[in-house]
């Protein structure tokens, strides 16, 4: 079928070219001209033969919110949006409804599968009526991974549900990266063991604890056996705390959850003001020594 | 090869019958005589040709210290002890010193698999001296999944460093399976989300956060979509215990996996003397009630 | 000095005694005629000599905007209203605008004590223009403690910082708590140890860890040494809530903050979800006997 | 009463001069012949009158074990050893089997104050039978504060459970620093508030949070009102772990605790291999780009 595509980032551009080896007439449009199909989102929408389908996959927040304005100003009733980008679950609402408003219908869509999805496909969540995700799903089909139709996409419930459950697989992802991190940091420390990477590696087929996480984790130790060339600094990029605070709406404990994401709070810390204070009040106390800082010295050196 | 093999449990059964399979000859030594190959463990050890090799497969502590004693006196020098069961990794040292004295080799076997080990196989992580390990390797080939060797096996280091990944393994699956249910129990406790079940299988393929233990997971939703008939009542075994206690020798920070153990500790309380000291506290400093413990009310109950 | 004072709940008929006691001229409201000074709102500002100062005292959220609004259109330019309610300190700036359009001056204010503050004194907590905290100090000095202002008073900063002090005091609260508790209950656990309020008691004085929550746990281990008739289900109010909400949006990691939050939810779950899910991960993988719940038995027992 | 005293460090310095500003009659021992009254051990030992009373004051471990065998050969039945050290409750029972084969009587002593102590007194908590606790109550009541010897005195419970309770104080003690630590981290973080140093020392009369940590907080700000000066280096002697170590042999949740000591470990790395594995996943799965260290880079800084 015939979708209009905005948004040709890393994610974007691979989707695109998913769909049409699946045989989907995609018209794609980004503001860089060298990716794009249209010369402008007008144009874009000129192309589509009505009812359309607008897929947006933009970076959240304000260029989502804009895509969305600008397409209830552009489409006609009977038309669809998709709104497949990282947004937050709650600004769905917002968008279903400033649409239904213009007679056009709208999903939300987690996707995941990062840059492998071209290959492998993107998992996907769905969150909309019924009838729009059935209308939808020649769409939903060609970018999920083959198989069986449940085993990569899930029309999850009603609009925002997409995100929701996208929301929750970064906070799990957060928790199952940092459990796997504790426990090589732990084989790391310790003097019997020898083969750190060997380890990781003979657990990836018939143990518990195999995984996709697990198969990366391999892949990254054979390139760098120790990690020498990787800081420990480790960006987030919204999910994670979205998903605490989801938590704390619905007063559901996440203490692995948020312990993955404090941990990376504090990886980017150059020296922790929390342990300054508690550095200062052991020497209070107990006359314990404090650590310096100064202009020559770094975090951590005894003047 | 030929393979002696001490305790016949869920384990060690399935174990002899995947060995068997492969066309080792294992005479199996088990206290109970329904599973037993051998009628005692002097029996079985006079049924092997020497060099032998005896695998023990007994549960961790008082028994599996009681079989290497014993082997100890039955054994000759030359032979190889492999002990596989869910030993604390301290515990090897000692076992190998002993069985050293007699000249007797030692190898300790981490094993992963569970109830799924008979047909996919088992993920081996083995700690001691090379040329044993080399020696007792077609009876860990035919243990460990096929595949590659370096995807089931590895030889983790000194003795210890087996039981050591294990351990470690164990501590990361806790941290794992936490990291799903944490996750699991907000998507349930979102109105949105209206098929909790279909969302986890649907992040079966092409997600970042696919791995066997999603795969359990959607399966023990197929079979109870609400988990009505479960408790969330969680024993442990001691690995989790044995892994965060490590991480504090080794000062390795292990949030998450501390995090998951508690957890567990939790869930079997019926009710937390620490959440009674809070409450008590705040019924203290801001008058706030505090939930009345009695004969015919319940914890929890506002008397 | 004269102040109106809109709320006379438990906070509120404290502050109007400890006010009236320190000679200033209170003129309460409230819905309920019983303690109420004045028959209206209304009836309350006519009462008071321009320049007024009226402070809320009611519940945050609704009840609090709406005074807010109802004081906008009651009083006049050069007023000064003192929010001193549990407010979250992401409101203060809309209730300062609302209040500005009209030539009314706003402080936000953060009051600890409880019910001990009308002997104690409140520990205040200031946000807004330093000229209108001066104007309100005979106020504040009434309420604070008696001693040096600065032990009992700061002037925080800007609108807002009032209370944003006060949620972090809170949330620093819920760590206080938490950590006492976990260690009674350690003590409890304890077979060597024989007196555990014994224990307590003895760390009132000299040692690091007194505190006045250390006080009054002994109270309460005093009341009933074994807090047999206090159920550990602890309610939480908010502010530890908006603490972790603030510490993620801040980017500051919050172990401890979050680890005392999240035991109070998990104290108010009869059974919880996420450890159902892992019991059901442990009998999918192991084997392991999962305990199953029914009409006839509690969570936790062995059918 | 007369009392030996073995080590005049930092704490047993300032307990002689409490004790003998008390009326006691102290031979202290120390190996620095500057400090010490006696020559030797035996030297001490011959200057006290049976039966003796020697107070145990070195470092746990080596050095207090070694203490307590010299002093079962130099002692005689009837006298006592009360170890006052920061030794670990698991070693009490060796220590007083040693000694009780000589028919020497033994308690065990936790000793809280820190540098203070001399001045404040300290809190103590004492494992051990009744009788000998009576028989050295007049130096227990010299030691602790001032006040109702409850307040800073407790007979725990059986040998072992002095030092048990000592530990568990240390355990609740990194967990409320810790919680001060969050929540100071958070205010400093906070544009809004501009007085941070004001707001702790707001809080130290009169609200829920005050302690004497926090007095102590508060004169660190006013040292170094950004603890510029400090570096977030926090040491840890031990008794945090073996509070965590206690928690999982009880089975009994520790959540707080362990965040505040797995927060001190993480303060100590200069690069976190946990994290670092975390970054290098982030980089497998989603072409994240990771901050590379290098020879002449930071660790954090972008390649």
């Amino acid at each position: 079928m015939q979708l209009g595509l905005v948004g040709l980032g890393k994610m974007g551009f691979s989707m695109r070219e998913r769909l049409r080896r699946a045989g989907h007439d995609v018209v794609g449009y980004d503001r860089n001209p060298e990716v794009s199909d249209a010369g402008s989102l007008e144009d874009m929408v000129a192309r589509l033969a009505a009812p359309r389908t607008v897929w947006i996959m933009v970076p959240h927040g304000a260029p989502t919110r804009q895509t969305v304005e600008q397409l209830a100003t552009l489409l006609a009733p009977g038309d669809l949006v998709i709104e497949g980008g990282n947004s937050r679950w709650t600004e769905d609402q917002a968008n279903a409804a400033l649409l239904a408003e213009k007679g056009i219908g709208y999903l939300d869509c987690g996707v995941s599968g990062g840059v492998w999805g071209l290959e492998n496909g993107y998992g996907l969540m769905v969150g909309g009526d019924a009838e729009l995700v059935e209308r939808a799903m020649p769409i939903f089909d060609a970018l999920r991974p083959e198989g069986p139709r449940e085993e990569g996409f899930a029309h999850a419930g009603e609009v925002g549900a997409g995100h929701f459950a996208k929301m929750v697989h970064n906070g799990i992802e957060y928790g199952l990266m940092q459990a796997y991190a504790e426990g090589y940091e732990l084989l790391a420390a310790a003097e019997a063991v020898k083969d750190v990477p060997g380890v990781l590696k003979a657990w990836t087929r018939g143990t518990v604890v195999r995984s996709w996480l697990l198969d990366l984790l391999v892949n990254a130790l054979e390139e760098d056996a120790e990690l020498r060339d990787v800081a420990g600094y480790v960006e987030d990029s919204g999910e994670g705390r979205w998903t605490i605070e989801a938590a704390i709406d619905h007063s559901v404990p996440a203490p692995v959850m948020s312990a993955a994401l404090f941990a990376r709070f504090g990886s980017r810390q150059k020296d922790s003001p929390a342990m300054k204070a508690v550095a200062a009040l052991r020497n209070q106390f107990g006359g314990h020594a404090v650590h310096r800082t100064g202009p020559t010295s770094g975090a951590g050196e005894l003047k």
